[in-house]
């Protein structure tokens, strides 16, 4: 009898996005298009093998390994494993990248568990937690991290993690450090570039669930320069009215450099919030959210964004649904989010340049069948 | 209980291939030849996970995730996963490919089956079905299409696939559409480059099976000035007479170009056909083809290929199998068809060149192993 | 029912390394050092997919499939997927290796098993049985041979394996060819690159077990000028006492090149042994081991460095077990030997270069979760 238990899903669809950049000086505006075979519109398609194993005394150990999946080419879903540090300070790790998405060993017990490996960061389980599109599809939320060069914003390689026991009257909370595998020479100032730190606290009870997350990870490091690091703060929140269950989530993302010669440092925010709702009909789900993100540059306009979703998804069964979403985006003072298939050339204003907006459209339709 | 079945076949052998050119003006000839682990001589290697689920009503989901392997050196076996489209237009998908053979998540019911994914094109569904070596090792016919920047020969990515029901009093068929994922900018013209259409239609009922197949693939799509596109057609049958099962296909495909202002456009062609049996013996089976591609160049006499190919399996179960075969290519007017392993020097004449002719041979021994 | 079986192990842990160089003439020294979370401080993390099958009469056929995991990052194990000879002569394959610790399909009955595809070379199957570290972890013996080029010192892609029958009164055997693929053309000289031939012998009984492996593998080939091989004997036991199980190890290790013209060849050579044992201790086990390897160079005091290991394995199952080891690693005479995860600028003081020493240690702790 096998100890492994396989799961995954395949969710592939049809999509269309289109993007719109308008010259507010001119009125000239151009329009960009294109039809994808998309995957993973509504659950991240992948596949995985896990189990556990009864120690005894209240102990286990367990296991995660999961992949992810492009499934309209049939290649391995995620780029090649970046990670917090290769042999080199802060340089991911290349070379076939295969259970990118989780690839954990565990230790738990009366005492909470000891998680090894690649892991989700705890800010991102709260981005996507409080989220009605579960960061997946058209309908994902703007408030996700993204700055350049950032190993540990959706998960962490080498992490050492600490999740607290089950029952605590509602309570839950994890730890995660990211070790950057950094060499250091005596004598020699050394680089963190790649080390990972978060975490997250939590409620639940009934219909309630709220949870604080909290992750800063050192992006750059030039020892005896300067260091780089994104420190992303979260706070969301679902409750379940019944008839609907609402969501809200707030977020700050900041980049900041600090400097060790006596100069000022510099400092991108990212602030964003989300407002969103699921309300069960019937066999099916529909979902909407609204989410803003403003970013702040000195002397210029806040480039910003807002996003409109709606979606539906209608459950065939527990294992296969079918989904349809609706997106548009509004950027502002040269904010220039759309949706990512639509080509290199797209939507290619300034950021901070107040003479242009654009305006993109995106819509999902699919399959998720899960196993 | 999983949902999920894994399923498979490991096919390592022992092959030699020799191929002698000879200048038929001086006589002189040289040969080359090279001993290899080969691997899928007589089924594919291969490693699946598939699984469907009832949903009631006639419905049903499923999936199918299937990699190649090359046991040789335990390297996935197809090269990464090309599709018809990355997000520049034409571009391969490169990066780790995994479900190369097939990657699909289907919904089926009393109408028929809709498939998402990578799949097969439906002309090489038929080039293979009424092969009696089903395009493995080197009794492998001639027929198949292998144009240079072809994305769509033998599988298609971003394919949205539709399959009439199973009772149709034996009529079966399949459509196919590839999706090119190419942008699209308005007042520009845009490109259909990676784009696949193709279809399948056929007959089986008792001893007989014939089927028709016809698919264009766009391979290089320069705007506003020239289209190239690949055409295949072909029709097989096969017929069981109980001794022996007789197997015979006619195949053509062309590479045509056509420029968008007045100027001709250019055509290559490849006309094409087999006759082949397989014959029980025992616990095992004859296997025989014969094969001919003829291409038609202007000014010169066509370049011409046949090949003869005889091999035995040996059925130890239903699962383990040993086999061998025995192929002979002619090569005329400078053809140059060869065994693929022999290296990158050999035959080297030039297509056209009726002063020099080769001969290859190739043999496979092997052991099929399926789970 | 499946005919598969998953197996596998995830092993991950903390590791902290450092290396010292001292300047013997001035007394300066330098020391170097690293957290990491390391992967396979204890077994090999993998996952494989395997099955059997009786085929009657004392047959059976059989697959295994065996990938590595750095599951640290979630990356395959191994590097790409090098093997004797790609198409190109010695020439390793490249592609996403997967399957890259084992990927072989046997047919084994009465007169032993041949086995086909990618496996472990003898020598270095020798080289893991008698030391009591397994070669994994900041424990592993120095004996392993890690000559540049060599592409069958752990592995070999495109092997012909033959094992004798299991039941011949203890005694054991196998032999091993790895066909180097490469492409002969008449009169002219060809090259052996990548091949590899390679046996192994022994006896065991009760508590007792010793073998004898030898291997040579053909590293370069330039027809007709020069060819370099290398050879690898080693000779292993271990004797279980019950208190504690005795291990040693002979090994020499040769790097030769001929030449076709008359000149002298020349030749590098690496002696060394091991000592070691394992006590088991209620749950858990103590393991310790002490091994020199000593290198030749003409006209300079031999390069040498010696290692001593101890480390001890808490079981918690039979399937999960904590660990811990601790190693020191001593050069001589130039030598820089450390441990592989400190870094490129480490230890680079020259080969037989008298005036410097080298002292490195290493780490482990960890958890090993088997499936």
């Amino acid at each position: 009898q096998s100890s492994v238990r396989l799961f995954g899903a395949l969710d592939a669809g049809v999509s269309y996005y289109d993007a719109k950049t308008t010259n507010l000086t001119t009125g000239a505006s151009t329009k960009q298009s294109s039809w994808r075979q998309s995957s993973s519109g509504y659950n991240s398609s992948r596949l995985g093998f896990l189990g556990t194993e009864d120690l005894g005394g209240g102990l286990a150990a367990g296991f995660w390994l999961e992949m992810g999946l492009n499934n309209d080419t049939g290649d391995a879903g995620q780029a090649a494993g970046v990670g917090s540090g290769g042999s080199t300070a802060g340089v991911p790790n290349t070379g076939p990248a295969l259970f990118n998405r989780r690839s954990t060993v565990s230790l738990s017990g009366p005492l909470g568990e000891v998680r090894l490996g690649r892991d989700y960061t705890p800010s991102f389980w709260n981005d996507t937690v409080f989220d009605p599109f579960g960061t997946n599809g058209v309908g994902t939320n703007l408030l996700t991290s993204a700055h350049t060069g950032d190993l540990n914003s959706i998960r962490t390689s080498n992490s050492v993690g600490y999740f607290l026991p089950a029952d605590l009257g509602g309570f839950y909370g994890q730890f995660q450090y990211g070790i950057s595998e950094n060499v250091k020479t005596t004598g020699v100032a050394s680089s963190d570039a790649g080390r990972g730190i978060a975490g997250r606290l939590g409620y639940t009870n009934g219909p309630v669930n709220v949870a604080l997350a909290y992750g800063q990870s050192t992006v750059l490091d030039i020892p005896a320069v300067s260091q780089s690091k994104v420190t992303t703060a979260n706070l969301g929140a679902h409750y379940d009215f019944g008839i609907i269950k609402a969501f809200v989530q707030l977020s700050q993302i900041k980049y900041t450099t600090d400097f060790n010669t006596p100069q000022a440092g510099t400092e991108l925010k990212r602030n964003g919030y989300l407002i969103g709702l699921t309300a069960p009909v019937g066999p099916g789900v529909i979902r909407a959210s609204y989410t803003v993100a403003k970013d702040s540059l000195s002397g210029v306009p806040d480039p910003e964004a807002s996003k409109l979703s709606i979606g539906y998804v209608h459950n065939l069964s527990k294992r296969t649904a079918l989904y349809a979403t609706a997106s548009r985006i509004n950027n502002k003072n040269g904010q220039r989010v759309n949706f990512g298939g639509a080509g290199t050339a797209f939507l290619t204003t300034t950021p901070g340049n107040i003479q242009s907006a654009g305006v993109a459209n995106g819509y999902d339709m699919g399959i998720r069948h899960a196993f």
